[in-house]
């Protein structure tokens, strides 16, 4: 009955790699806690670049600047 | 001033459907537990259908298989 | 499928009440989006009046400047 | 080490803007608490006004009756 | 730099099983999306069976009923 | 209108230095961005240091280390 969220920059993921990252975390908290995998939520939020901050300063700055 | 958010899939939620989730739960809070709806709070994310997993599985390929 | 989570201050919500919460909005998401209820989740989070603010003060100073 | 989410109205935000939000909100983590700005995170949401509610009703409802 | 928030019933996990949590979802973004695990975040919440609803009922409710 | 939550590591932060966030971060968005501050609402999570994990290690196991 886990609900997982999982917030990343969006740039670019397949929805091939989406499905693995639903497919890994769920199988994830059944081998550690036992959690029965038919009932485990997984949602993914892919956020634009300039909304998220590291640092002090959006990661489109960031990857302006080479880092 | 509870705060609720509610997450669904992104499958042609009306804006008359996303105002009615809005009014019951303000006037539930309300009525269960006397919160007043002037400052209760609603945000409705609708997610991808990609980006929703349950079971292991993205939401896409269930409704493929007819889950 | 859907997900709710709904956050209120911690000031003694009862087992009863936060059950009747529990049952009002996977009905409500069932009446108006047709959602299944047997996969709706809700998590209800009780805050401390501390760690609340609205109105740049915490629920704790408003309550008691009479608020 | 903070991990900090802002949800607002979509409505026009420019990318300077949320530039400033989150160098201010990593600056006062770091005055008020000591937390280490290279490591504090913020995520701003940006939200159609049809998808938040206050009052009961959409941000989109309220604007068009003025509020 | 992804966040990953990981809500679980609080029934008890231990110390351990939640370091490996940890552990193994900021290795499945490394594997799957390439994520540099030194600016993963993972936050786990443990939620009172009391506030976690599924199918209308809380989890409680659920566990006398043997479900 | 405004939501914002922010997450910490328990470790003793004051409800003065609480305070100083709410208001803080109510005073940036209405700086920044013209939001209301009446209706500015702040939610601030403490979490176990068990429960967040960075660079693949719980902060708990980091401070131990020195890290």
């Amino acid at each position: 009955m886990p609900y997982v969220n999982i917030k990343i920059t969006r740039e670019g993921a397949t929805r091939e790699q989406k499905a693995a990252l639903i497919r890994g975390v769920t199988d994830l908290l059944q081998t550690e806690l036992g959690k029965n995998p038919q009932t485990t939520v997984v949602v993914i939020d892919e956020v634009d670049t300039d909304n998220w901050g590291i640092g002090g300063e959006s990661v489109t700055i960031r990857r302006q600047l080479g880092g």
